[in-house]
């Protein structure tokens, strides 16, 4: 019955390992980590993910689009609620014609009786030819696909945000909403990017750096609070794949010194203020991020117009309204950009995604 | 990035403002107030109605019906709950074909967090293309429609009901089962229609009185309790639009005096019972309308057989179950009809009717 | 109107009157208990359970399965959550083709208004065109089908499980599960089958015993505590059947006497542990069935290989997780099964189950 969990998880983190187990028959079966993508795999997903998008323009590319995936049946085990990402995982689904079922509390599903997690997620899985999984354990999405591994009928698992660790869609979206910008700029190679938050314990803004260690030599300017600074895996990992790094502890000095020579700001909510909340219990007024984490209206003058201003939502004060008219302003792209990239992650999955990149080109749409 | 809401909402009830904000290409795109609809626009709506309802008998008419909107997604975004009402719009949308979500606690999707409702419901309405909402607030779909007119991706909003307003599509499937009924009687034009209920608070009665204010004098006599009688603004459009009004406090002298001659009773469940609790806090026993505003049996020999009988649901002890052979009895037509005609306002929307009354009328359905 | 719930509840009971009141056209309209099914209407259901698992193998036959029901809309009204049973269902019906709606919370349905249940599911019944429910209440199901049998659109009701009387559509399986792995060794008549469990209020249990009667003397060898023994009712079916019974309050007495001669082991989650548990607060560790009734690895040497494990789950400590490499554990094919046994009563009872067989045939699947 193969592998115990603790060497699972340890060959996900080891390179020569990961990719045997991660993937089938060429393609990824697990979806858990930035690092199982190579640059040839994320650059292959963003032209499916462009595919997709123009061929949903058309009523007979959205029709053939719809017979991608139908009669597929996929999981949502969310145990944290996200609607929003939910969501945009059920319309990726949905765009490729598979039916989706949304399962959020797992208490229903007789935990409560005293089953094991193992025989829930099973028992589940039979009904199913994919789980998508949110969960707030960081090792949820991973223990399901090492369990669904050993049993008679394993089903790809694709994870929608674990614990503090990794959100691996919303980082491959992140890096298809750059690199379709950057695209009359030479890509995301060579570029300097920001990335405000709570870096250690921030999923999206940790993914998105593992993702970007993939292309050539771009450096990332961390903005973090000292107690949630970038952690030393990352950092080891960064320096490993010749990435160039710098860590701050204020946005304002630093736009002030190399604003213009920013390409992109990934600006995501800090809960500091909310930590320290008067008896832990902040009221609303005091959320969201403190001045030094803020992206305030009066830096517009020290980026340049094609900077890009990125924000994984939901924002509270930190990339303020006034920024909307801004040409670099990506936030809405993104979110539309969530659903392709998931549909091109599951047309990847079940191994479609060549068929849909061949019809976008007949069609002469790519 | 055009008006405020302010501007928007005032809009809506200035007729010479009212078209140019609710529609586009000339159909209706947000579906908010009855005031909207033109007695074309009803009757064509009606019509459509009649289209589907006989195309769903057949299996060709079906499967072309399930076409309609196939590949469109809606998104049914319902901070109050309401089974009936929602299931009713996702089965409409079904029958065309569409692909719906319930979204029910807007709490999942970040509010709690601290985001604006503005960009809560903007990044959802990216994943769909049309948004039914039901709200507390009165003005929750007006103000959604308002800011989605304002982003870069507009998609029809149609209200499910927001706060004592109004329930628009409530009142369009009564008025086409109202007009069904009363075909071989001239229609609903000068016809009598007794509404009972606590109409100042009731949104279902005030949207059927604005509605019915499109035909040719009608004659409206409300029961109310003092307390709840009809608004001013609703009794001052009802008298520029020529229709002749009464109210009274109690439904059994009017009956008695009149009720040969009485068309229609549109029976609502009031509260007044509920509100005068003891000690606020009523029993189940307690519930329920006092006996001035039911339709009690022994009424039915005031009336005529072919009065109709209609009822919003849920009922308590208002319209009694004795009524239920009786010839008009609409109660569960008026269900089914809700369906038909939600098919018909989300066909009307996407600009699908004309196709739709075509195909009926090729197959001499209609 | 017809008869009285009474009436309609006394004739489920009673072989005159059973097949009259839940049959319609010679086909079941509503499945409420085991006792409806003859036996040739369940090696009917299983072999259009087959049918249905092999065609969903290939694409066409995929395809031709999901063009079944299309246009079908199937209420789960599931007043007691089971993620487990309505995903079941669920599947069932996509399978075919049939859109599906959860309903769960039926306090939004407006029972909290006042309404009555009656009310409630016939204006709930409107939008569909069968109903799965499951209910703490025993006869909640039979009242549903009671119910809109009296009103104008009747509709199918299936039973999901209802208070501690019956799980039909279980026992359908787990007898599907029986034929298949006897399909060499004779079926399942005269086989002996072990059922561990609360017999007296274990629905799944019960369900199962009343189908093996339909078959050639078969033996029952009940395992249960004292205070939950078979009760009378189901005991007098057995034997009026010709069902050889015996029963038993503990595994290994009766293992060690005949192990070798038992064919199938039904296993079932027992509470007594739970029932006297301190002060009535058990704590987790506490839960599961006593020693009495656990299936312990240590029994392999008594059984045959070729002898039957199952269990309808969830399981606690009853079935070691030490079995699921014996060759007759059946556990997860249960599950699978259950999917495909659903789809052959939705089949059924919309008269399709025909034309399934005959393609199937045709294409030389079974």
């Amino acid at each position: 019955m193969g592998i115990t969990f603790q060497a699972f998880k340890a060959g996900l983190d080891a390179r020569e390992q990961r990719r045997q187990l991660l993937q089938r028959d060429g393609r990824p079966f697990y979806v858990l980590i930035s690092q199982q993508f190579l640059r040839a795999d994320i650059e292959s997903l963003c032209d499916t993910a462009t595919a997709i998008r123009r061929l949903d323009r058309h009523i007979e590319g959205r029709e053939f689009l719809r017979s991608i995936l139908r009669g597929h049946r996929i999981m949502n085990l969310f145990a944290q609620p996200s609607t929003r990402t939910a969501e945009s995982f059920i319309a990726a689904a949905d765009k490729l014609g598979a039916s989706t079922r949304q399962v959020s509390d797992l208490r229903t599903s007789s935990f409560s009786k005293g089953e094991s997690v193992e025989d829930a997620v099973r028992t589940l899985s039979s009904f199913f030819d994919a789980i998508v999984t949110r969960h707030q354990d960081d090792d949820f999405a991973a223990r399901a696909a090492w369990a669904l591994s050993r049993a008679g009928r394993p089903i790809p698992v694709i994870s929608a945000g674990c614990g503090k660790s990794q959100h691996v869609t919303q980082s491959l979206l992140d890096i298809y909403t750059l690199r379709y910008s950057f695209a009359e700029r030479g890509g995301i190679d060579g570029k300097d990017v920001v990335i405000i938050g709570d870096v250690a314990r921030n999923r999206a803004a940790r993914s998105l750096a593992y993702l970007l260690a993939r292309f050539e030599r771009p450096r990332i300017h961390f903005v973090s609070p000292d107690a949630f600074a970038p952690d030393d895996t990352l950092m080891r990992y960064l320096e490993s794949h010749e990435v160039e790094t710098s860590i701050h502890s204020a946005l304002g000095p630093l736009l002030r010194k190399q604003g213009d020579k920013v390409d992109a700001i990934y600006v995501t909510r800090l809960q500091q203020e909310w930590d320290r909340g008067n008896n832990g219990i902040p009221d609303a007024g005091e959320r969201g991020s403190a001045e030094d984490f803020v992206l305030a209206p009066e830096y517009r003058s020290l980026l340049r117009p094609d900077c890009l201003l990125m924000h994984p939502l939901p924002r509270v004060n930190e990339l303020p309204e006034a920024w909307e008219d801004h040409p670099g302003f990506m936030v809405w792209r993104q979110v539309r950009n969530g659903m392709w990239i998931r549909a091109a992650v599951f047309a990847s999955v079940f191994g479609a995604d060549g068929e849909i990149r061949s019809r976008a080109a007949r069609l002469r749409l790519v």
